[in-house]
């Protein structure tokens, strides 16, 4: 993968409205499309880490209740067909006809699904697809104590989009935990601009038309890549 | 890509059957997110034919009215994501809020649609979508003169899921043209058994449980790749 050396960051509202704008009648795409693409390129970053030397098998995904967590349900269909061993905690119950979708189809993929705390250290690798980026302070119950935990957690975390808890244009002005990795989808919001991890970009679906209308600095994935890393900007 | 030496074939109505399960209630599936990987699959079987070699750059791609001409349609948004020049040829209007919604995002991706026949010669290769594992016999306008025109042409076809025309298990009884390559969906069809081209697999989606409710030998993919050469079968 090639690195970059620029590209766009978004603020809270722009990230919003880019959102929706993807979701428009215009130009067309369904949050079905959009979360499959966002969650395969979470899978494919844990893929490119094993492939680099890393061993990730048993793996806990953190979803929250809004689409960063779906994002985190379909990565976890997508381990499970890569061959890994990923596990689903969900904290409570959502009852979302969207979400219950995408559960049975992990369920189908035999991917166990936690309701309760699970012990952190028992796995390899966290994926953090708890809160994104239209999280505003303060941080409520369930979801509270596992972003607390993940400060002291000796396993390794990507957070998807944003870390859950972090303030979307400041960054993490609350002494939260900060990820070994950030996956950031579509563009990178402003929050992360200083993170130190290994920072990778997916969600390569920005419609040429758009990129142009905002003058959006893009990231150059090569070949068929689904992610890039920006580590080095 | 590793190359496998066995793999289940469906018959026609197998592939229907699967088609409604994997879009069931209880194992979750949409349309949407199934086009998706599957027209994705498309566009990275290209890119991998380029990284061979290949330089195919202007690529036209023929849908038809249904899901075949669907994956068809996302192959072509994905192609130009990749930096490629693919147009869409779809012979007559569609009127279908779905289909729409795909030509949409084409088309703010700057994918040129025509609706009349093109010149076949001026394209580096030829996508066939027009019809896939639902046909039967016989052919029909305006279908019919692109795949007659098919044979003809000089420019090398990449087939999805069955060329268009052909008999869903008996293969090529009418024929018609053989492409030079085929991307297989999910599974096989028997009517491709004795495909001597290029054959391509895609389609990574299969739930473990449905795997082993039908005992399926499926695709052995590598690592987070989403298409396997099959024609060593």
């Amino acid at each position: 993968m090639q690195q970059l050396t620029k590209i766009s960051y978004l603020n809270q509202i722009q990230s919003q409205q880019f959102d929706i704008e993807l979701m428009s009648e215009d130009v067309g795409f369904t949050l079905d499309q959009l979360m499959e693409l966002a969650g395969q390129s979470i899978a494919n970053t844990i893929i490119q880490l094993n492939k680099e030397g890393k061993s990730y098998n048993k793996i806990l995904v953190l979803c929250g209740p809004g689409n960063n967590g779906g994002d985190g349900i379909v990565s976890a269909r997508h381990l499970k067909q890569f061959g890994l061993q990923p596990e689903i905690a969900l904290f409570r119950e959502v009852k979302n006809p969207f979400f219950n979708r995408l559960l049975n189809q992990c369920k189908y993929n035999l991917v166990p699904i936690h309701y309760e705390m699970q012990d952190f250290e028992k796995y390899d690798l966290l994926i953090d697809a708890i809160l994104g980026f239209s999280f505003k302070p303060p941080l409520r119950e369930p979801y509270d104590k596992p972003i607390y935990q993940l400060k002291t957690t000796k396993t390794p975390i990507l957070s998807v989009d944003i870390p859950s808890g972090w303030d979307v244009e400041q960054g993490n002005t609350q002494d939260l935990f900060t990820p070994e990795y950030l996956i950031s989808l579509t563009l990178p919001k402003l929050g992360v601009k200083s993170f130190k991890g290994r920072h990778f970009i997916g969600g390569r679906f920005i419609p040429l038309k758009l990129q142009e209308k905002y003058n959006f600095i893009v990231p150059q994935y090569q070949g068929s890549d689904t992610i890039l890393e920006l580590s080095n900007l």
